[in-house]
């Protein structure tokens, strides 16, 4: 389903193409989260003016509520949700761990409490994959354990095998249900081993072997230093495929996204824009602002002079600023715009810089401009 | 400013124009409300898609935050908020009396604490047309003052002689400032006397002598039985100008809309319909529905199958009690948008029916439609 169009002749950078059947997708990319079928106060017109060509959906929530059984019946997520692009869909496994209770792991799967109701749930490699066949995403995560930060080796190597038997079940499984909405579902193995680099090539080549449509590196932004971050994130994309997607997930701020395409990462998600949008945080050329600070009283200028988002073209940080302190639900929504709009504009320029072969002196320029001050000032 | 264009046949409903220096208004008209300088959720774009024609802007809101000198630096509250169409700002008295801590009015005008930090201000009549110039709104309004209900005579008859003393400096203050924004504001007068009928034609009567650009019936929708306010609606709009508009303050329902356009009134204002979204309530053809009611878990049909608005042209009832449910922003927007959308609808229709004289039959079959059964069943 990937194409790889061009290679920057001087990184590990990566244009290419991502073929789905909810249309193609231009490598490198970010996803917005849509965690509960809506990117936080976005409506689908606006995630297509944001310039957002993927949403990530979230299966962990979507099961609890509104159940995957009645996205089936609404005709899947698309339909459900109005977002005519192609959704990804984690498996769930990451937020049992982060967010449901009284989490238990076993070979067969992972039972859980939701942090909803806290009614019992169980989750097995096959179990994510119905799940995900009633959501009709175009691209399925599969079941893995996830390590977390610090973590022992042989703890790490127990998560790596179980991930390794799960993605073998799961890839059963896909084989043997069929997809429920008239179209074809890509699925996505995720290499796991922590911060050792053999557990990690066991991983990436275990995967490899039993073969999935795109390859994620999980198990990272999970705590580690950033060095150590970057390092196996190299490690593990040149493990990969260079005839498949590489999918980084759940990174992250401007800088490692642009570090890691450096790397050969190919896709990534994160909430960062969302979320940071709504505590008033807004990305720009120059660096972050905090709109509800009292510089921004009488700025009429827009957000960032050089955007071309809704939000910038129309409005100043001053009408921000008073809409953030005025409690209005608009702000939330011009500044979410913004930030999406932001990420995509990264991914974007970046893949322009990979064709023209200069994509380390483009990162170069956006890192020292995006960090040579805080404060958006030009 | 107004013109006259149809008066219904057999009932006192008027089609008519208001001409403003943003562009002419066909009336009847509802305006939302958009207190904050926003109409809660919504951009100005989905204000235009949605129908509407003015915004009403609250006074007291924004002289408080962010504060009208820094409104008229930004250019006028059309430059700041990007509304292109008319405004309407009250005269803040109406907050002053229902939201404002230790208000104290005397013949000088109403001194009062602010809701947001407790500190003291005071408004008088020359000070909120100050206000007004600074907004730079289309239509101001006078302060007046609004006698609660019940009240006894004598505190009405003094409402009503306060209010008049408080027009005629209003009016001396008007000719004595000009519009710093470089257009004409137009400056509508307020009706008071409670349910008194002696009371309000002496108000009437003292402020068409004075002399304004059109009439706002006030102290109605304050807690009286609803036949009161629709005799007091019939008899003032009766002592008013055919040839000027009228508006009827704080109103109101669908059902209130309705009938007080068939006694002769043009204008109206409610955050009912903004207030209601976010609450899940939506109005429909066939009354109101509680989108969050388990009832439409599983219903795939547009809110208001008869409906144009963009809500209703892509989402499904299922899809907005899961909105709703998972407490998602997309929600509460969707839902705002509809609600306003079917109050213009409301406005417009009425108007169609106006100019073909059969009003009267138009009122009775959307009235029993509406209130045939609620739960938006058809």
């Amino acid at each position: 389903m990937y194409t790889l169009v061009h290679k920057d002749k001087n990184t590990g950078a990566r244009a290419g193409v991502l073929a789905t059947e909810h249309g193609n997708v231009e490598t490198p990319v970010f996803m917005p989260v849509g965690t509960q079928a809506t990117v936080k106060t976005l409506s689908p017109a606006e995630l297509h003016e944001a310039g957002a060509r993927i949403i990530l959906g979230n299966t962990y929530h979507l099961y609890l509520r509104p159940g995957d059984e009645l996205i089936k019946k609404a005709g899947g997520l698309h339909e459900f949700s109005q977002w005519d692009g192609p959704f990804l869909t984690d498996s769930g496994g990451y937020q049992v761990f982060s967010l449901a209770e009284l989490r238990k792991i076993t070979d067969q799967g992972v039972r859980f409490q939701s942090h909803i109701d806290g009614s019992y749930h169980f989750f097995t490699p096959e179990s994510v994959i119905d799940i995900q066949r009633n959501l009709g995403t175009d691209i399925m995560m599969l079941l893995d354990e996830c390590s977390p930060y610090p973590v022992e080796k042989k703890d790490a190597a127990r998560a790596v095998r179980r991930t390794s038997d799960w993605a073998r079940r799961s890839k059963i499984h896909v084989g043997q249900t069929a997809p429920p909405h008239g179209f074809k579902q890509a699925v996505f193995g995720i290499v796991q081993g922590g911060t050792y680099k053999d557990l990690r090539r066991a991983s990436a080549e275990s995967l490899i072997d039993i073969g999935f449509d795109g390859y994620a590196i999980g198990g990272l932004a999970v705590g580690e230093p950033k060095e150590h971050m970057m390092e196996i994130c190299r490690w593990t994309a040149d493990l990969l495929p260079k005839n498949q997607a590489r999918y980084l997930m759940g990174v992250g701020t401007p800088e490692d996204i642009v570090n890691a395409i450096y790397l050969g990462v190919d896709m990534f998600d994160c909430v960062m824009p969302t979320r940071n949008a709504r505590n008033g945080t807004l990305f720009t050329q120059n660096g972050k602002i905090v709109i509800k600070n009292s510089v921004y009283f009488d700025d009429f200028r827009p957000v960032d002079a050089e955007c071309s988002c809704y939000t910038c073209r129309n409005f100043s940080r001053a009408y921000l600023r008073h809409l953030f302190k005025a409690n209005e639900i608009l702000g939330l929504r011009l500044a979410t715009l913004h930030n999406i709009h932001f990420f995509m504009q990264i991914v974007t320029d970046a893949r322009d810089h990979i064709l023209h072969d200069d994509f380390a002196s483009w990162k170069k320029s956006f890192l020292d401009r995006y960090n040579q001050k805080q404060g958006g000032y030009s």
